[in-house]
């Protein structure tokens, strides 16, 4: 590389770190769409397509996790992260006039997701692509397309796709029980709030940089909602800081992996206020037991005891609505830790921005 | 303790590794109860109850895992890991009359499963309990019971319960589908080459523990009905040994997790003769281009070039019952490291056989 290109070259993790910081904006231009919302939710009610399958890779299999609340908290349907395998690799695809598939691609492009959808609509279902590219091919394969907005994502981690996927599934759920105004407001504060609280917690996040720049190992804890948080920072941990991070839910933590645990086995804590914080307190008190280090997170960080670094965030209005916050503090850690290391979390090691593998 | 009582403590380990050499007896116990599946399978068909909600945690989750594809392969039905926190904690339940509700539990005492199959049978479930104690709480409260027959299994870390669960999620989709005898046929043969496997994959599987000792994070490999495996083979390395070993399927991998990998940290990948095997064959080949240590199991494990360490079982008659075999090296796997790092995997440090956090 000659010296005028080496100049010439972002700093490694710009990219990361300003979409990070844009995710208050990506919300605001997701919410310019709300019309969309409303009309493929009544398009979905019409043909009483109300069992809600998702499909996604990755950061979109993680949103997929809150789709499951979302329509279960907001609406009267069930959601469920459906086996792509099955319809695409083993050919079993049944009579799917019931159901409204959500395929979920932030490039349009995931090879199986788009072969999913196509053979469910081909089976009756009401498909629709959740895409940040409304010209791709997923786009054109499903019957309806809800644009994420988000602007152009460069990094090869995704953050604000990510957050757009999981405010998109909130709209649709809402606008499927009529309540989608009550819904787009608490996007529209959480895009305030957001934009306010960013500086304080890309500081905070930067202090635990240095202690955990030698941790090989964490969990992720999240339960209900915020299960999509734990996952999805456990994701950009393992892609951008080469850190073995493990997502797991209150309850998965007591039944077995609790045993794993010591004082050099740090634990991420995902407390919100909502009906599953006292499962997570009963679990993180378990955690404390052991002697493992507790980073405490969520709009409900103080209820944790013991904790040894505390990344508080705002409570939205709605309390469904706190994984558009709460995932956050998660992502700047990976931005800062992985600065730390050395690595460069706009392009991982061996990892590309569209996943073609099956 | 008194040395009278030293001497008659069992040595560590026995009631894990002795129940795990019982399993081709489990297996045989559960066909005993062929009549009561055709019984459920033709009460569900008459109910029209179609959509199948499994509810279980730990390793009963890791079984439901296999029900998604027992019920998406055998039968026209979609099967599906309902979210127990929706409706025992958010208090969210609707009209359930087009559901079959299978709740898993060893116990039968596990408090929010057993919370969640009475709500659900309130709102018009047709409700299944699947359990080794026929006599317990959940039994009780649900319209139907499946018995595990597993005889008793006293080690904390569960291993021919799950098998048995397995075999039975299998079995009720074959019924549902008018199919039992051919998979009972098939379950019978697993139970015949399994006990003939046992010795020399007991005997391979202590040679892995010396160079595992001192590994702590590891990567467990499956998918479609393999995923429930790489689940299961995941937490009894985190209960028994220590392990931070995470499941993830051959696409996770690639969207993301790959990025962490080095020749340090060891993957273990279950490859069995089916239409998933090409991608699990294609996320190895990125696995070793790394440098990461491989371990191939399943019947399918010579088709995986380049593993240092090998742990094929038998081809079954029936492709989709592999999971009741390709489990058991793990299982030994984990028996043999948990002693080789002087732990006791019949009682490891922190856990109970009855779970009953929430």
């Amino acid at each position: 590389m000659s010296s005028s290109e080496a100049v010439a070259a972002p700093e490694p993790g710009s990219l990361f770190l300003s979409e990070i910081r844009d995710q208050p904006h990506a919300l605001r231009r997701l919410l310019e769409y709300e019309r969309e919302f409303e009309r493929v939710a009544a398009a979905a009610r019409k043909r009483g397509a109300s069992l809600v399958r998702m499909v996604g890779h990755g950061s979109s299999d993680n949103a997929a996790s809150y789709g499951v609340y979302a329509f279960g908290l907001l609406s009267p349907w069930t959601a469920l992260r459906d086996s792509i395998a099955l319809t695409v690799y083993y050919d079993r695809v049944f009579d799917m006039s019931g159901s409204t598939v959500l395929g979920l691609s932030q490039s349009g492009q995931t090879p199986d997701v788009l072969e999913y959808v196509r053979r469910a609509r081909q089976h009756g279902a009401f498909t629709v692509a959740i895409t940040n590219e409304p010209s791709s091919e997923l786009a054109a394969a499903a019957e309806a397309v809800l644009p994420l907005a988000a602007g152009p994502e460069l990094a090869v981690a995704a953050t604000k796709t990510y957050v757009n996927q999981v405010a998109a599934l909130a709209l649709l759920a809402a606008h499927v029980a009529d309540d989608g105004a009550r819904v787009a407001d608490g996007v529209r504060s959480i895009a305030d709030q957001l934009e306010a609280a960013l500086p304080a917690l890309e500081a905070k996040a930067k202090t635990l940089a240095s202690p955990f720049q030698y941790v090989g190992r964490m969990f992720v804890i999240g339960r209900g909602p915020e299960f999509a948080t734990a996952r999805e920072i456990s994701l950009k941990l393992l892609e951008t800081c080469r850190t073995a991070a493990q997502p797991l839910t209150a309850t998965d933590l007591a039944h077995g992996p609790v045993a794993v645990l010591d004082p050099l086995f740090p634990v991420w804590t995902i407390a919100s206020h909502d009906e599953t914080l006292p499962a997570v307190v009963e679990a993180v008190a378990r955690v404390r037991q052991v002697g493992a280090t507790i980073v405490a997170s969520g709009d409900a960080a103080d209820a944790i005891a013991g904790a040894e670094y505390a990344l508080p965030v705002p409570e939205p209005t709605l309390p469904l609505l706190s994984p558009l916050l709460s995932v956050v503090p998660g992502q700047l850690f990976a931005s800062a830790l992985a600065r730390a290391k050395g690595l460069d979390p706009d392009r991982p090691h061996g990892l590309a921005k569209v996943t073609l593998a099956r």
